[in-house]
């Protein structure tokens, strides 16, 4: 039995899961990213005590307690160093100082590792020793899993698979580079795309849902789609192609076992997924591509919990 | 004391190579690429037995004999699968009928994976456990050392770093996808580059070297360039800004501890390699990805026989 704990510049989720991977309680309270790294750490350990008022054998039964934190980490001396979104934790070694509290060993990653390495414990990459794995979101993150461990590359900082481009002459990403599938097919591209498609007045459900053009967000585009709208197909099936160039590059570099993908446009995607598969040895080198299983996440949004709690394993 | 043997569609390279990756004796015989699989073998047996010849000492001191073949490969059996360039060799085993022969140990792999080995062992990687190796030349090559290991992925197809595409809307590269960096920066990419410059009608070097348009070729723009010429410079900086792209993927997805380059373009593009390391953040979301040396192979035109040599330690 080990404890999760998932750290948001707004919030921390913590849980408890047992050996199946089972998220038996949970919780979630408010993060305080300003002020002192005390404050901060605070939330975590109330977040931690909740579970264990809620399941008091836990507090002897719980093997380790992980965390994932916003980066960048120094996972192997569980440090956090400068992390934009908690200016409160700059340089705060998080696992020592839960250990210091709890008594249990701690660790730390980042997030998308984390739930990577849930998914090849416990989830869709169970059975798999080399496993790419993929949230699709609002940004979109990766974890590389090899030989069922996180690869964390020189300093910690492998595994930016959102951040591939696959158009260097295509669209700016936040990240400043330009063309990254991150720019391409998250969330927040999704609802460009279908603006762009609108924007000359065609007809579409995805303008009722959202009730105006500048209203329209990627969720919108997937419950339009789910109704057959064609505007909505459309835009999907060019985010379709996009993963495919990019799986495709993956694979090309990888030839991992298994590709794992969570978050919720991967759920919109899912009626692609075949599609995706078939078309892989078009955008990849590799004639077998259509081979590895392409498949959806355990974890949704309790992903980071789980992901956490696995790297306790 | 080891024998790495490179073997190729038209030729079969060997050498003896010491335990500090020094060749001492090389040999070079025609392969036998039609006709029975026992011819095929006839002519690496040849460049072996050559080799014992000219240092009969190694007859009794060679530890284990290694293989470049062309692939696809089953490393972990020592397997030709089926390779276009070697239609005698369809499902031969390989490694198995060299240590019947010659009784010692023997592997085999691709050449790009072995290459890129030998470079972590006694080249300019060594020291590191987590090496991207590239061959640029003709073609471009990659191979993936993760913990001083060659990373195979799931059928011994991965790290065809070659064809990453960076530009899913540009030329068709061979391999059938989009703009692969193989099809935008490789020797032959370059020289229709210049033969698009030049097109125009624009005076330079390279023209005068090649002595007409069709005739243009990487290496008149390597020379050009070396003697100040214009578009020379303009070609090569292209080239240098695509191969930044490129490895700006590598690096947010394997944030290696090193990055070794070989291969005649590899050779042309020396000058560039700092400006291409210091833009590296710029195509990369890791802000540290100038810090990762990125060096001149060790191994030339001999890197096969010294990758094939690597594979026995």
């Amino acid at each position: 039995m080990r404890i999760g704990v998932d750290i948001g510049g707004t919030k921390v989720a913590a849980g408890l899961v047992d050996s199946s991977g089972a998220i038996t309680h949970k919780t979630r309270v408010p993060m305080i990213s300003a002020g002192t790294a005390a404050a901060g750490f605070s939330a975590v350990s109330a977040a931690v005590e909740t579970i264990f008022a809620a399941a008091p054998e836990a507090r002897a039964a719980v093997t380790g307690i992980g965390l994932c934190s916003p980066g960048p980490l120094d996972p192997a001396r569980g440090i956090v160093i400068n992390p934009p979104n908690l200016p409160c934790w700059r340089g705060f070694p998080l696992t020592a100082e839960v250990e210091r509290v709890f008594g249990v060993p701690a660790r730390v990653d980042n997030d998308a590792n984390a739930a990577g390495l849930a998914e090849v414990l416990w989830g869709a990459g169970q059975g798999y020793a080399n496993v790419f794995y993929a949230t699709l979101g609002t940004g979109i993150g990766a974890g590389i899993i090899f030989d069922r461990k996180i690869y964390h590359g020189r300093t910690g900082s492998a595994a930016e698979g959102g951040h591939v481009t696959i158009d260097y002459r295509g669209p700016r990403c936040g990240c400043g580079k330009f063309g990254c599938i991150e720019a391409l097919a998250s969330g927040p591209a999704i609802a460009r795309l279908a603006r762009a498609k609108l924007a000359g007045g065609t007809r579409s459900q995805i303008l009722e849902l959202a009730g105006g053009l500048d209203e329209v967000r990627a969720e919108h585009v997937g419950a339009a789609f789910r109704e057959d709208d064609a505007v909505a197909t459309a835009v999907l099936e060019e985010i379709a192609l996009l993963l495919t160039v990019w799986l495709g590059n993956i694979v090309d570099l990888l030839e991992p076992d298994c590709i794992v993908v969570g978050g919720g446009v991967a759920e919109m995607m899912g009626p692609f997924f075949e599609k995706i598969s078939c078309n892989l040895p078009r955008w990849a080198i590799n004639q077998r591509a259509a081979e590895i299983p392409l498949v959806m996440a355990r974890y949704g949004a309790d992903a980071g919990i789980a992901g956490a709690a696995a790297l306790c394993e």
